[in-house]
């Protein structure tokens, strides 16, 4: 095996710092936000290159890697480099405008975009998965799934219950890798939370991580000590061990007041949620040597389940799916109701995706925390009346540990994103931050995906499948001065089933470079309210009239 | 019914000459364009937007078309519209090196990319067939058709017979709207031609167009003819009515002396292939009324007919599919050695591709026919060691009959695009040319479609479905400086089958347009040279090392 082969010894980890090794910060930027990707602080499994979500990768293999690396440190100021599922392919001359990466990952023609097809091609060495921020250097660690489910949570807020859950309590279930972070959106929101799982360690090592507040030793305690919380209005997340197919019909025949339901067990994979009468110990084997049985015996544990959270949406609550398919699996199960409630985002999300709002994000290069604090003021200070920001803004700042390169998350829409990001540029400028910044955005935004399973699901003019939006999203990024650009198809909801683009900006102080964010930053967003003014949302209308986005349409 | 509702009165007409209605010849060229696509004398059905192939429309309906007219006519030069399947939806601010228009047209998720669906969003009113160049405003006639199937031929030529085909016999059956261009295009190749089709009508009308020579009155007197001007190094076409099922197994038995066998029949769709024994008049109504049985009798003979080429092959003759299918449906119908011969596209085209050539094309927004002769002019002096290109341009001169706005199309390569484009930027600016052209091609080209039914089949490593490539295709020229640029799929052959991008330059005689043709029609074919390296073709590698184009994974 040559040494090109190989990881390079002792792992992958950005430099930090305000001298460079490449030619521009761009280009600097790129390759430290690659390796950050791969850094072990940061990625699952780095030897593979799998940064997150199955086997989301950063380059395709080792040799790519390094040409990454070697094209990067040499890649010049108004040079573009080609990326093809995570493989540069080429280098060619453009201008200083352009963006310096140029990345298509884990694209198929329709008929063959399938996973055995696309597994087959992997297996080839012909492309690799590479889910959003993977393949596209803008992954910075679990933060964003808190963030995430802060904001979902700040939306349920927002939508029934005046802008906070004090005083209400929250019902889920499962406290695994992204549902973990529920208890502890639940609480920075201000609520009561009462998490079922039918696994004790995950429980624990949530209370260990501090996401969760409270192991309770049984049903009756936990919610003597959640309906303490709801009542004194008291921020409390309290885990209980039971299998939410019992559980759940129980609080619901105990008549408990329970202000919000919603699941994330591992309800997409029936081999994965534990039926009723299972113990948790059997399960993985029993799984595997009768999955058929497995399956229909889930299936119906899920449509109880999900018969419970029908039960408490009659009663009043609000209830919604958390993008597990638990109502796709209830109905298989033979529940005719499932679908009763809705998707959290036609529920919450895309009143925000109408006003251009979305998972912003930036990384420090320098690797120094006290640049992150510095920014999360500027951002308190840019937009003091937004208080669910504020409160997130303050709370990650205690909260939330740093992986790898010191990185936040807020969510950010039309005419906002560009204010922050022209301020950040302002604050390389001056000296207040100690070296560039990046800034860049999950592909799950307002205006860069289409996935009619998550976040185009149920579009209010039918056009869930429409896919020219992230390819003129793409675009339009490509032509406003973005550092690096990517189209993957795939990401989130597995291959055949989405289409969406991701965009990077570099903040490195230059004037230029303020001119290039702040039209990246305005047209990025104001794709996300074109898109949702097009599909015939009011608010979108009421933003882009309100803003001045041209709508050609409108202009009769 | 509001007036914006219909089609102009009198048609859709673009205007010619140097003045402009648009800020810019970028804006005033997409404009001419746009409307020389749904002119009467090019579009097939203009009343509905239709443009050719199908239903590849230029615009979604009339409101749309008003408002991208009006749009255009006042876009400024650091603006770019955005064009979502046939309608403009925003107006951003990008910069003056960005293109004025980003078009994405037809594209769907893939588990959605079927005809049903994408039919169920045409009805609703969500979206519109581009095909390739409809939707992409850069359709030029049929002199496309025309200049593809010279250039197949001659590249059959230059694999087989010493670059010309005089003393061959060409044997071919199918003279309708694509195959009508074989006769012309054998003989403008210097051979003889042989061409077989059911319906009489057909051949009369391709010899009033002077597309086929003769019509002979039976078969015995075809071949008289077609062997003594192969005999005698004859340039000649003659057709002959009769079933292609029937004759080309009669010609295998007689043992004809014929070096090169095709067909373009109908025969991608059983319903249109007139089955042996059915007499032409009955076949529409029959095809209508037992659909089955017509398909099951007209497999079977298309399995007589490749039965036949495949007779051929094994004489010694070369023989290829162009592109309809007859082999995939000669197996239905219970052939088994019917792939024993290959597509056109790996067999003659994709060496072609490797040295980044594909179908370059330019139209004089004058109007003036003087223009293209001039250009024409100065292709033959740039490029006086090729022969083929020569004998095309000059025979195009004498035999093409312009439909709207004159134009002109043939086939450069990498490190050509650029010199004729920089050129006919010099002649706008020096007076040579009475006003701008536009610069295009079809997405038809050697890095800008991913299409595993035929331009990628058969690629060498397997990569026929990656998808990749057109997406960082359109990117890149994006970041280029093309006029501009956009993304389809399902054009050619079909929805489900094909992701595609083009892109048009317009040279206005600037030196700002001169440095973006520049590096466009530079950046553009060198897409095809990478695109074939990373597939591994030594062609390709070749014309990289020798050009310089540079290989990142081979710079190790
Ligand atoms: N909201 C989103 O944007 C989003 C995004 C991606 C995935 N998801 C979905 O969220 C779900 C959770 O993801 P994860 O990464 O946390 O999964 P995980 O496998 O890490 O955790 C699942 C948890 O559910 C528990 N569980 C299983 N069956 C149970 C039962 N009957 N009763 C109680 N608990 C049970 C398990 O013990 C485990 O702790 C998945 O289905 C995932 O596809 C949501
Ligand atoms: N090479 C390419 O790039 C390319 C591109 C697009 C389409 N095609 C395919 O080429 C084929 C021809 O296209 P077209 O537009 O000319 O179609 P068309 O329908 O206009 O013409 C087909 C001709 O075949 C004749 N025909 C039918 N059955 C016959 C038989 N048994 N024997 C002899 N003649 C018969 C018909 O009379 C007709 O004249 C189609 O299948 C099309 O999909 C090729």
């Amino acid at each position: 095996m040559s040494p090109d082969n190989r990881a390079p010894a002792g792992g992958v980890r950005a430099a930090r710092g305000a001298a460079r090794t490449a030619p521009g910060w761009p280009q600097e930027a790129a390759l430290r936000m690659l390796q950050n990707n791969l850094d072990p602080e940061v990625a699952e499994r780095p030897d593979d290159l799998v940064v997150y979500g199955g086997t989301g990768r950063a380059a395709r293999d080792w040799p790519s890697y390094h040409a990454l690396v070697r094209t990067l440190r040499t890649l010049r100021d108004d040079e573009t480099m080609l990326v093809q599922s995570g493989r540069p392919v080429g280098v060619l001359r453009t201008h200083e405008w352009a963006p310096r990466v140029l990345l298509a990952n884990s694209n198929l023609v329709g008929d063959w975009a399938t996973w055995p097809e696309f597994r087959r091609l992997e297996q080839l060495g012909l492309t690799m998965y590479g889910q959003m921020t993977a393949g596209s250097w803008i992954y910075i660690g679990t933060q964003g799934i808190l963030q995430g489910t802060y904001e979902t949570f700040a939306a349920v807020a927002a939508k029934r219950f005046g802008g906070s859950l004090a005083g209400t309590l929250t019902l889920t279930a499962g406290c695994g890798g992204m549902g973990g972070a529920q208890p502890l959106a639940v609480t920075m929101n201000g609520g009561a939370c009462l998490v079922v799982d039918v696994d004790q360690t995950r429980l624990d090592r949530r209370q260990r991580d501090r996401y969760l507040d409270e192991v309770a030793g049984s049903l009756d305690e936990a919610l003597h000590r959640a309906l303490a919380a709801r009542r004194d209005r008291r921020a409390l997340s309290v885990g209980v061990v039971g299998n939410a197919a019992t559980v759940f019909p129980e609080l619901l025949r105990r008549g408990v007041a329970i202000d919000i339901v919603t699941d994330q067990t591992s309800a997409h994979d029936p081999l994965s949620y534990v039926p009723e009468g299972v113990e948790l110990a059997d399960a993985a084997q029993y799984a595997r040597t009768k999955p058929a049985e497995f399956t229909d015996r889930a299936r119906a544990s899920m449509a109880k389940h999900v018969e419970a959270m029908v039960g408490f949406l009659d009663a009043g609550a609000e209830v919604f799916d958390y993008g597990n398919s638990i109502r796709g699996e209830a109905k298989l199960g033979g529940y005719e109701r499932a679908f009763e409630f809705p998707g959290f985002v036609p529920a919450y999300i895309r009143p925000l995706f109408c006003e251009g709002k979305g998972p912003f994000r930036w990384a420090a290069l320098s690797g120094d925390p006290a640049d992150i604090a510095a920014t999360d003021r500027a951002i308190l200070e840019l937009f003091p009346e937004n208080e669910s920001l504020a409160r997130w803004i303050r709370l990650a700042g205690e909260r939330v540990a740093f992986q790898g390169l010191p990185a936040r998350i807020c969510w950010l829409g039309y005419g906002e994103r560009d204010r922050a990001g022209v301020r950040f540029n302002e604050m390389v400028a001056s000296g207040e931050l100690s070296a560039p910044v990046v800034i860049g955005r999950d592909h799950l935004d307002c205006g860069s995906v289409a996935s009619p399973y998550r976040e185009t699901e149920a579009m209010a003019d039918g056009s869930d499948a429409i896919a020219d939006w992230p390819l003129l999203n793409a675009m339009v990024n490509t032509a406003s001065g973005a550092s690096w650009v990517s189209i993957h198809h795939g990401g989130g909801v597995g291959i055949g089933r989405s289409i969406h683009a991701g965009q990077v900006c570099v903040a490195d102080g230059s004037a230029l470079a303020g001119q290039k964010i702040e039209r990246v930053l305005t047209n990025d967003p104001a794709m996300g309210v074109i898109r949702h003014v097009d599909a015939g949302y009011d608010d979108a209308r009421a933003v882009a009239a309100r803003t001045g986005v041209r709508i050609p349409m409108a202009e009769a």
